[in-house]
């Protein structure tokens, strides 16, 4: 029921996308701190990002509302009032000292998408619902996904009952009219574009990829207790050295990283105790992380480092703790809708590459609402969450090319 | 010219280990701070720790002065004033949180022999200086040997001009009257008894050890540069991790330190960088201590440690960087003086064990002054720079039946 008009010229989408990187821009200036990009929930800059946003918004012909979880949601109405909607978007918030595309480009992206219908007036059968979330990076209450989760009514007392710096917690945050849930809402599906955040699109010199699933990680602290003694007056012989034993494990996470395709394991955190200079260390620590797309496969690799360090410590005659901090198991992409944009990228020209996501985004709290699908947007070295984040015209042109076929391809 | 009396009793000797150590205990009470041990000079600890030990000394026979670098002296005369002086002595001030032992035991076991010579009325023919030097440890000023190194005649402008946590150099604090140097005396030697704040002599079974030569320090700091990056989106075979680098040199300096005999290579201090669990370390470091009681087999040893650190730089695609912060070299005890202890050591019943000590001594500072020796007495677990740091009175008996041998023999 797609009334379109003759595909735009090349020219108009460098146009379009010239003018998502300058929006993305300008919105990274609105900031809670002075000097560099920090958008909490509930902050200062969120509330003038919404603004903002609310306006480019309306200015693409959308109806805007703030939810009660303080989720920014414009609102195209489609043609049959049956026919469901199908949501885009991403998010508003950010890291601390954040680079301006880890979710305001998924929203900007969604809003031209709008624009163009509407500039060539197109009325879809369905409607489109622009949502811009007032959470995903969990920076203030150190919980990921608190707009999403409300959308998608997943809200539960765990997360309520988490408290930022200042002891306020999410229940308190949110005040009594909380009830932000599209479930039970006839939901065609969620399509988010969001930077990939790692350096394999640039290795294959691709602009997009759509996301296969969004990686399950499990993080974990391990801990060396040895021995410690004067580093000139304990022999080599005599030492019970942590931080050996951890320089071991390091090595050894890699190794299982390594092992298996797909499967990435990593040391971001190592520290040794007592920590000064001419002191043999007695505890050393460390901080563990796997992902990959296959839950059994994660469980595998975490399993064969947990032997490993308990092999290290009995060799060592050093003892070896393991407290697991988190385990999120993977989300499957919707394989009809990520079908759909798949052939939307083809269709675009350019080899349609599904890659896993070793990034939690929004779709994993919206995946228990509705089909989702990911389209990821190549970005300069692989490098996000730093203001160095960078995206180049010519792919986020192709982006707001795939996803104007994936919308016009659904309503088709 | 020794008049001596019979030997003492093996029960006289275990009352006076017991005196020597109960004193250590009280003097350890005295702080610059509440509920821990530390005495930094020019503390109010150390000004009262003067006085304890100064009524000590005095009831020991002794004339007892402040020097102008603080040190506590206390001098008995000998019989022949063309004779000399044996400097018997060790330190009084302390790291933060110290034990009761490093330092004070030497201070108190030369006080106890001082006693016992007193009370048996032997006079020798030298004169006998305990020293309780006001700064070894180097905590107030970041720069060892303060004390000794004025006894020694050695202060030096960098020194002098070191300043500590609030600008107060070593200069101003010592003020106009800082000459304590004992350089152009007649000095018969240095001989220190101090814990060895190592394991060797438990695991040997022995009580005491004399040291053969001070081992030289190389310290520095390594830094490896790689790429920072997603822990979920970087795949490991586009990695070029800091920490993983780290990680490998960590096992090539522990190689290295276990390749030679006596050498001591240690990783103190390991920091991954930016250290969230959730990136790839970009740069990391570490700090390397290596010591040998030889030169050229410490610089063959630093050698090898900056050679594997290249090449593991080079096989990771990763850059490294070496800054040395310390290089001392060896300092070698008085052969003869030595000799001396070692024949105390056996004909008091003791395997005659030479060690070379990892640790730094005043006696490193008194080595340009005199001929030094050091006896070093076993510790419990090898553990110093602890509240834990503990010695057997049955050991500090040998020490002291040792030194009064020593002093004895000097004198026949």
């Amino acid at each position: 029921m797609c009334r379109c008009s003759s595909p735009p010229a090349a020219t108009a989408r460098t146009v379009a996308a010239d003018e998502v990187v300058a929006r993305c821009l300008e919105l990274a200036r609105i900031s809670d701190e002075p000097g560099r990009l920090t958008r909490l929930f509930g902050g200062a800059g969120m509330e003038r990002a919404n603004a903002l946003v609310g306006r480019w918004m309306a200015e693409a012909g959308m109806a805007v509302r703030v939810d009660a979880a303080r989720n920014l949601v414009g609102h195209l109405p489609g043609a049959d009032a049956g026919a469901g909607t199908l949501l885009l978007g991403s998010h508003l918030d950010t890291v601390r000292d954040a680079g301006a595309f880890d979710g305001p480009l998924g929203v900007l992206c969604a809003i031209d998408c709008v624009a163009r219908l509407r500039a060539e007036e197109v009325t879809l059968p369905f409607a489109l619902d622009v949502l811009a979330f007032s959470d995903e990076e969990g920076v203030r209450f150190g919980s990921a996904y608190l707009g999403s989760r409300a959308t998608a009514g997943t809200l539960d007392d765990a997360l309520l009952d988490a408290a930022d710096a200042g002891g306020v917690t999410v229940r308190e945050a949110l005040g009594a009219a909380r009830d932000a849930s599209r479930a039970g809402e006839s939901l065609l599906g969620y399509c988010e574009v969001h930077i990939e955040q790692g350096p394999v699109l640039e290795a294959r010199n691709l602009p997009v990829a759509v996301v296969s699933a969004i990686a399950g990680a499990t993080r974990a602290e391990v801990r060396f207790a040895g021995r410690a003694g004067h580093a000139g007056t304990v022999p080599m012989a005599l030492r019970r050295d942590a931080a050996c034993a951890l320089a071991e494990l390091v090595l050894g996470v890699e190794a299982v990283g390594r092992s298996v395709d797909g499967l990435v394991a990593t040391v971001g955190r190592i520290e040794a105790l007592p920590g000064a200079p001419n002191v043999v260390p007695g505890a050393a620590l460390a901080t563990v992380d796997v992902r990959h797309a296959d839950d059994a496969v994660r469980s595998g690799a975490v399993a064969a480092i947990v032997a490993r360090a308990e092999a290290i410590a009995a060799e060592r005659d050093v003892t070896v703790g393991w407290r697991e901090l988190l385990d999120t198991a993977a989300v499957a992409m919707d394989p009809a809708l990520g079908g759909r944009l798949a052939r939307a990228v083809a269709a675009a020209g350019v080899e349609p590459l599904w890659l896993p996501s070793g990034a939690g985004h929004d779709a994993v709290a919206l995946a228990s609402l509705a089909p989702v699908a990911m389209l990821f947007v190549r970005c300069a070295g692989g490098v996000s969450h730093h203001p160095n984040e960078s995206v180049a015209v010519a792919d986020v042109a192709v982006a707001l090319d795939v996803l104007d076929r994936f919308i016009r391809g659904l309503a088709g």
